[in-house]
C-alpha cells in the first residue's frame, strides 16, 4: 500500500492506494467513525460490486452502514440529486463533527462531496473511489460540483476530503472503456509536467489498461503523487499552477457539451481528444514540433482511445466548439487561458489564444480523420 | 465614515459604516467593478426605498446595472430562489473574479453570499446591508444559507463579502419593529463580551431604536467592531469563539422553529427572547445572580423586545422546544453546546447543559408571564 499525503496548509490528508483497502476501511479509516452508523452514499454499481465487502470491513469494526444509492452517470450530479442526499444526510443528523463516505466514481465523489460542503456550512467526507479516472483525478484535490442547464461542474465548491482510499482491486470489475478513459488521466500528468513518466506510460500503458496489478498501483500512486504535489501547490487554482491539470480540458469539455455529455463521448475520451488537440494546436503555433504531436497522439491511441474528432461521433463547425468555450468557467473577462506544451512533460497557461484561430483549427481536425 | 476591517488571513476585508454610502457606491466599489454591467440581487423593498440611489451612483461611476429581485421573508432563502439566482447569474456570465452586490437585509445577503460561494467554485460579492439586523450581524462574517424542510440555514457555506457599504441612511425607511429587532443584535455584543458597550445600550438603546442618527452609526460601528474581532479570531467556528456570538440562539431558534419561522416572531425578536432566557437559565445554574438576569431582561424590554415567552405567542411543552433544538447544527455527538453567562458582558460556552433540564426550565417559562 502507498501513503500519499496532500501536504494542504492546516487540513493535510492522506490517499492510501493499493489493493483490497475496502477489506479494511473499519481499520484504515477508524478515526472518521465516530458514531455507529456509517453514511455511505454510493453508486449503484459500485455498491453491486464492492458493498458487501465494504459492510464486511465496517460490520467487523461494529458498525453499521445506511446506504444512499446514487444512479451511475453525469445526470446524478443534479440539484435534484444535491437536495435529496442533503435532505437525507439531515434526516441521518449527520453532524459537523462526522464524516460521510462516497463510494464510486467520480459523479458520486463530486456530489457527495459537495453536498457535505454545504452541509451545515461543511461536514467531512471520505472518498473511496472506484473507478481509475476518480482514482487519479477526481477524488484528490477538493473540486467538487454538479452540473446544470448552462454547464458542467458549474455550481460548486472546494472541499477536500479527510482520507482517499483508493483500492486497485475495485478497478477489477471495471469496463475496459472505463479503463481507457480513466487512462487519459493518468498519462496527462506524463505530458503536462512528468517527461519520465510519460515514457513509463508509453512502455506500460496498455499493461495499465489491462488491468495488470503492478502497472495499475504503480500508475495510480505516480498519477496521485503529481495531482498531489501540485494542489498543495495551489489549493483553489487561483496561482495557475492547478490549471496545469486542465491540459485537455478546454477542448475536452467543448467536445463533451457538443455531444451532451453521454456515452457517446466519456468524460475521460473527450480529455484523451482535448490532449491531442492541444498537443496538435501547440505544434500549429510552433511551440512544439509536429512529430512530437503525434508522439503524443501515438501514446494516446495506443492505449485504445480516440485521436480523432470526427470518429469520435462530433461533428460540427469549429465556431460551435468555441462557442461552448465561451461558457468554460474559468473564462476571465473576455479570454481563456489555454493549457499547451512547450514540449513532452512541459505544460504552460497560455492567456493569449484568439478564439478565431482555435475555431479555426477546429474547423480543420473537423475535415480530418 | 467609519472603516472597521475584518482581519482575516490571506483574505481580509472592510466594513463601512456611515451615512449616504449608498450614493457613493461607484467610488467607494470601484475595485470590485471590472465590468460594464453590475450584477445586483435585491430585496423588493429595498430596491424600491434604495434602487435609485445606488443606480444614480453606479450610472455616475459608467456602470449599469442588472436587477435581480427577491422577495422579502425567511421563504426567498430557498432551494429554488438558490437556483433561479444561481442560473441567472449564469446567464449573465458572472465569473470568479467578478462581484455580485447584495442589497436587503439578511435574507437577500445569505442567500447571494451562499450562490456565490457556489457560483463555478466561489465568485465575489458585496454586502449592502439595508436592515439594522444585516448591518450588525448578518452581513459581516462569510456565515451563507438558505433553509430546508428540516430547519433554518442547514445548507449553506462560509463565504466572506469583499467589502460591507452599511448605509445606516438605508435604515431611515425601517418599520419601527425590525429596528427594535436588529437592535436584540446590538445589545447582544454588551451582554456577550463588552460590559461598558452594555452600560451604553442601556442609556442610548431607545436613541438607536429611534433612529437618532449619532446613536445609530455609534450602534453600528461598536457593533460590527464587536463581531469583527471575534470573527478574525474563529472564522469557521472551531475554537469555541465565534460559538459566544449565539447567545440566545439556540433558545431563539427553538421559539422560530415552533413559530414557523413567521411574523408572529422576527428573528431578532426570537434572539431578544432567547437572550433573556440564557441569562435567566445563567441564574438559575447559579451562574450570575437574579438581579443580574432581571436586568438583562429589562435593558431588552426597554428597547420594546418580547421578554416573556408565553406573551411572544409561544404556547408549547419545554420538551417540544427541546426536540427543535436537538435538530441544531450545532449538536455534536448527542451535546448540545448553549451560550450562558458568568457575568454581564462574559459569556461563555457550556458544553454540560442537560436537555432535560433545559425542558423543565422552558415549562417554567412557558407558565410564567
Amino acid at each position: 500500500m502507498a501513503v500519499i499525503p496532500v501536504e494542504l496548509a492546516g487540513r493535510p490528508y492522506d490517499v492510501l492506494v493499493g489493493r483490497g483497502l475496502t477489506d479494511d476501511v473499519g481499520g484504515l479509516a477508524a478515526q472518521f467513525l465516530r458514531k455507529q452508523t456509517v453514511a455511505v452514499a454510493a453508486d449503484v454499481n459500485a455498491r453491486r460490486h464492492h458493498g458487501d465487502r465494504l459492510a464486511r470491513s465496517l460490520t467487523a469494526a461494529g458498525k453499521q452502514i445506511a446506504w444512499f444509492d446514487v444512479a451511475s452517470g453525469e445526470q446524478s450530479k443534479s440539484w435534484e440529486e444535491l437536495q435529496r442526499l442533503t435532505a437525507w444526510l439531515l434526516e441521518l443528523e449527520v453532524e459537523r463533527g462526522d464524516h460521510v463516505f462516497a463510494l464510486g466514481g467520480g459523479v458520486v465523489g463530486d456530489l457527495t462531496g459537495f453536498a457535505c460542503s454545504i452541509l451545515k456550512r461543511g461536514c467531512g467526507f471520505v472518498q473511496m473511489p472506484t473507478t481509475l479516472l476518480a482514482q487519479v483525478d477526481s477524488s484528490v484535490g477538493g473540486k467538487t460540483a454538479i452540473n446544470t442547464a448552462t454547464g458542467k461542474n458549474l455550481i460548486g465548491a472546494f472541499h477536500q476530503p479527510s482520507l482517499v482510499l483508493a483500492d486497485t482491486d475495485s478497478l477489477k470489475t471495471l469496463p475496459a472503456r472505463e479503463m481507457r478513459a480513466g487512462y487519459a488521466e493518468v498519462i496527462k500528468y506524463g505530458i503536462l509536467g512528468d517527461r519520465a513518466f510519460f515514457d513509463w506510460c508509453e512502455n506500460n500503458g496498455s499493461r495499465v489498461v489491462g488491468g495488470e496489478d503492478d502497472a495499475l498501483e504503480s500508475a495510480v500512486s505516480q498519477s496521485v503523487a503529481a495531482k498531489a504535489r501540485i494542489v498543495a501547490q495551489d489549493e483553489r487554482e487561483t496561482s495557475g499552477v492547478r490549471a496545469l491539470l486542465n491540459l485537455g480540458h478546454t477542448f475536452g469539455h467543448a467536445l463533451e457539451a457538443e455531444t451532451g455529455y453521454c456515452d457517446t463521448l466519456l468524460h475521460g475520451e473527450a480529455v484523451a481528444l482535448g490532449m491531442v488537440l492541444a498537443a496538435r494546436y501547440s505544434a500549429r503555433l510552433g511551440l512544439i514540433s509536429a512529430p512530437d504531436a503525434e508522439r503524443v497522439t501515438a501514446a494516446i491511441a495506443s492505449a485504445g482511445l480516440p485521436t480523432a474528432v470526427a470518429a469520435a461521433g462530433v461533428s460540427c463547425r469549429g465556431t460551435r466548439l468555441v462557442d461552448h468555450m465561451r461558457h468554460d468557467k474559468k473564462m476571465d473577462a473576455g479570454t481563456l487561458p489555454f493549457i499547451l506544451l512547450r514540449s513532452i512533460g512541459a505544460a504552460f497557461i497560455a492567456r493569449d489564444v484568439s478564439l478565431h484561430d482555435v475555431a479555426a483549427f477546429m474547423d480543420e481536425q473537423l475535415a480530418g480523420t
